[in-house]
């Protein structure tokens, strides 16, 4: 077998066999295929796509590039949750501990932040000590007594995902559904879950800006998910504006602790009970949806989920009493707000924009080496369909930096537009796809 | 500007400007832009392919990333002749001396053969001796002097093309109109003739297949050569069989020796008449074509053609004896006929299976390292259309090897079909290009 000719077959538009696409995926993991080989059939996938067949195999063989994850030492059925990232999606932050406080064990590897998106690694660290540096027992050990854990990434984990998705990343070859969705269930595969949650976000502040494509990547990898044997599901979420109204780690981690004490933003709140209702009957903690969200109200009424997620923070060396006291949290010097310019209404909001405000602020990377300000970011007070005066805060800029407040205040006024009319208020789930 | 942008671009169906064409041509060639990411552009580039300002830009930077020859101390305007390759294509030998007698001084340089195709510089070393390699004051003077040198491909010419091809050979990125014709063209505009004529085969032994493909690329070359301001035209020819009679070194040497003196084979005589009228009317030697074909006419019919091309070998070391006695070039041990199967007519000759039975023999290079038997070959007796008995010879097989031989024959009789009725004969000249 011979890389070039599988470059040809693809090129010409023939289906790879799973042999074909084996061969390329180990050869390349161990470097016996050179780059600009496998960046000429990226290029070639990218415009031929590829087939369910073809999908199902690329991802399996990435899966089988590395390690598997054995979660068999965990008592229950293993569920996951994964999110295509967004602005202001703490999403784990609250729904982890609501299912694990229900009876689903939670063993979660997450990753760290990357541009305007932010990783649940770094606003976990908000809690003063905490860590995601365990060894695979204490991993486990913490799943079966408490009910969650959260690991970092492995290196172990699909190395061929990751060698591959570097090589895409600088050869224009990321956005095509197929390789996008194998990457990202191969790394879930790997991760040893029984059953995978999918949130697939859709709009301004998502990878995928257009619903349509939102829920072709959806369908994609549940289909992926099914064929490789682990049940599936996918929500369709709205990412055309923030998830509720905070914007960077610390802020996120403290709407997210409001939200488990029953207080969270309305469309925030419906996300984690939807995911949460799927990841209960996943893992056969309730027969019906209703029945789920009853139990997933339940443990915010009676403060089960907040106790969890003090329980968790602790095992991984972070300070619970934070939990209780988010005035414990890092918080930033100036707290400034930026006025609407006028009278109307919030017509759009440009959403990948007001994570680049983050960003701006200190609170995201820029290059993998970055240094983040945990304490930064922006609380918003006004979203799509709201009526606004002029003068009246938009939202508040939480800064360190007068020179950068004063640079995310401009970048987010452009991010707004209103209308004199009212504006219909966008519902956040789009649909489900199971 | 960075590389990932104009792969982008690119991608997306957009033209490159000349600068983003440059950029990428130079920092290639110098190393600073990666294997990985050019390959992912040739891709896009074969999806997508490349307007005619595209073509041109990316053929000049090719131009321009290395040495360019500059012919201006030799008198006269130098006309260079390109053939796309083919099965039996000794032009180069009988044409140059042709017109160097006309007048019309020839700087060529040629390359070995690879393949199935022979290189002239191959045919060439067939005269005990013969060597092309020349200082380029050699090389000048003897144009000069004599009126015909042939040199070998400097690794100076146009860099940027060398590094590119190998890297599409991998790749599976060859086969664009754009790349071949701006590939071809920027050796032969770097070798500073001042008018080129392009022979572009087509058929069964050609790199082009299809008529409309060879069209294609002659046009497309022919645009390159107008667009860089050098008189251009071509002419596409059959190579659905072989051309003339002979296949291997010596052999094609003897039949183009034999061309000189009046006896060549119809359709390679013509042949060399076309593309030298070409030569003369682009050189100022002839003002029509009925003239210049007249000139040619005469310059082998009163010796001073086969005279010219004595000088030429002697020139370059070669032994100019062997141009008046061909008993003097090498000689294969065994000829061996290969008998027709049964009565009726050539219907077709699978043409690059009759170079690769010449390959077979010894007369050619499967590698680069090859060292090729310059005796071996096969002389036709039958050509598509001809009328054929049982057991009458259709080909001799020269060899050295009894096995090879054996091995030559057997594939030879599968690339001749046959049929009960009269077949026509094809034309050799396809069209004209200018």
């Amino acid at each position: 077998m011979r890389m070039y000719d599988i470059i040809m077959k693809k090129r010409n538009g023939q289906e790879l066999s799973e042999e074909e696409i084996r061969f390329f995926v180990e050869g390349y993991t161990r470097g016996q295929i050179p780059d600009y080989q496998v960046s000429a059939l990226m290029m070639a996938i990218y415009f031929r796509k590829m087939t369910e067949r073809e999908t199902l195999s690329l991802t399996m063989a990435m899966v089988e590039s590395g390690e598997m994850l054995d979660l068999s030492a965990i008592r229950g059925i293993k569920v996951d949750k994964h999110s295509t990232g967004g602005v202001g999606d703490k999403t784990s932050l609250a729904l982890t501990p609501m299912v694990a406080a229900c009876g689903i064990p939670v063993a979660k590897m997450s990753g760290r932040g990357l541009g305007h998106t932010g990783g649940t690694i770094d606003k976990l660290e908000s809690f003063p000590g905490f860590t995601t540096a365990l060894t695979k027992e204490q991993f486990i050990r913490n799943v079966n007594e408490i009910g969650i854990a959260i690991m970092g990434q492995t290196k172990d984990l699909a190395p061929a995902d990751k060698k591959l998705y570097a090589l895409r990343d600088v050869t224009a070859t990321v956005d095509n559904m197929s390789l996008i969705a194998s990457s990202i269930m191969s790394k879930k595969l790997a991760a040893g879950a029984d059953a995978i949650i999918l949130d697939v976000k859709t709009g301004s502040g998502a990878f995928m800006k257009a619903e349509k494509d939102a829920f072709a990547l959806a369908e994609e990898m549940v289909r992926i998910g099914r064929n490789a044997g682990r049940y599936t599901a996918a929500v369709v979420s709205d990412m055309d504006q923030p998830l509720g109204y905070a914007v960077g780690n610390a802020l996120e981690v403290e709407e997210a602790v409001e939200t488990l004490k029953g207080n969270g933003p309305e469309d925030f709140l419906e996300l984690c009970l939807t995911l949460g209702s799927y990841m209960l009957l996943a893992g056969g903690a309730a027969r019906q949806e209703e029945e789920a969200r009853e139990k997933l109200k339940k443990v915010i009424a009676d403060g089960s989920a907040l106790q969890k997620l003090a329980g968790f923070v602790e095992a991984q060396g972070g300070d619970p009493k934070a939990v209780y006291d988010t005035g414990l949290l890092p918080k930033a010097a100036i707290v400034e707000p930026v006025p609407a310019p006028i009278d109307g209404y919030v017509s759009h909001i440009e959403c990948d924009e007001i994570g680049i405000c983050s960003l701006l602020l200190g609170g995201g990377r820029e290059t993998k080496e970055s240094r983040i300000d945990l304490s930064v970011g922006i609380v918003l007070k006004k979203k799509t369909g709201d009526p606004v005066k002029a003068g009246e805060p938009l939202a508040y800029l939480h800064a360190n930096d007068r020179q950068k407040a004063e640079a995310a205040k401009e970048r987010f006024l452009k991010a707004y537009s209103f209308s004199d009319t009212p504006v219909q208020k966008v519902g956040l789930i789009k649909g489900i796809v199971e």
